[in-house]
């Protein structure tokens, strides 16, 4: 039994999918950023970072999407969330995930939490006026090449899928031209017809 | 035969010493950032990111330090630079550097690559003095609870250790107080000893 920490609209719903799409038995531990509760001392105990998700396993706690998605594939492998017998898809797909999170999740953290990188109130509405077109061009780059179709590593659902569909998701409050992505939006369309995905949506709901 | 892309003193350092520990044959083909070789159509058709490393494999080429890190060590399993045979060892080593490029790397990025996230010349300016206390405070946490000893993840050498090394390198440049790190001064130490370390070191300079 696992148990997932998470906080509504953030990017541990790709963790939460990637869960049901598994058939994992687990539990939610919802935490509410907005009184501060991922900085509590209970939650520091779990994850000294302060930020989800946080998945809790029989082996200990594990953190950061890319490595929870990869852990998820490999502990319910008769899922086939990834190419675990070929190194090279194997890591492929990380690749795709680490830009996920290096890149694409870090430009959209410029409008919502400039004040980890600037102290100053200027600059933090300036790093928020480029967030259109910084999240614009990261999210270009899959649309023009990273982006197999109909899933991102082609006929197979990975895990890159959950996680791209949940990052898509913040594109209108950023503020992106949608028009410019119409093969990212295809997928975050057909990622809704998903029973898995229906599901966890309607628990981070709930 | 593999190709590494590089630049001297970026984070293709970690791939590169990790080729140097695995034994693997490469050949090093280096980028000269200072006259925008990595936006040459040339590499873009490598990279379409502009970015290094890039691994030029014989299945394909491959990018982000934690996806090619993990693939040497799969490939080259011999080699011992990562848990293989535990999913949740394994979890933990890439959450490490999954943690080291979206928040160690980033928060250093914010020095020397403003532009990628802000237009105004100020807002640059209020970023880059955030830097010693924002790289500073990641690898605080870092120091606190991250690393083992004497190794990232305890006994066994990883895949961690080169990429953590990699990053400590910028410490100086980033104005960090050092003496908040001794923990991370001493594995950076360390890991001036091994022989890997220093071929790979002596071929950048080269």
């Amino acid at each position: 039994m696992f148990k997932l920490f998470y906080s509504p609209g953030s990017c541990a719903l790709a963790s939460h999918i990637a869960l049901e799409e598994a058939g994992a038995e687990y539990t939610l531990t919802r935490l509410n950023f907005a009184s501060g509760e991922q900085r509590s001392s209970e939650y520091l105990a779990v994850n000294p970072k302060g930020r989800v998700p946080a998945l809790v396993t029989d082996g200990g706690i594990l953190t950061e999407t890319p490595a929870i998605l990869a852990y998820i594939a490999q502990r319910f492998h008769q899922a086939k969330l990834a190419p675990l017998d070929d190194a090279f898809a194997f890591a492929r797909m990380q690749a795709f995930n680490s830009y996920l999170c290096s890149t694409v999740h870090v430009a959209h953290a410029h409008r919502m939490r400039g004040t980890r990188w600037a102290d100053d109130q200027a600059a933090i509405e300036a790093m928020k006026r480029k967030v259109p077109e910084s999240v614009g061009a990261a999210f270009g780059l899959i649309e023009d090449g990273m982006l197999e179709g109909p899933w991102v590593m082609g006929k197979q659902y990975t895990i890159c899928d959950p996680y791209l569909f949940t990052l898509a998701e913040w594109l209108d409050g950023d503020g992106v031209d949608l028009t410019k992505l119409p093969r990212v939006i295809d997928h975050r369309a057909r990622m809704y017809e998903r029973q898995a995905v229906k599901r966890a949506i309607a628990q981070e709901r709930g």
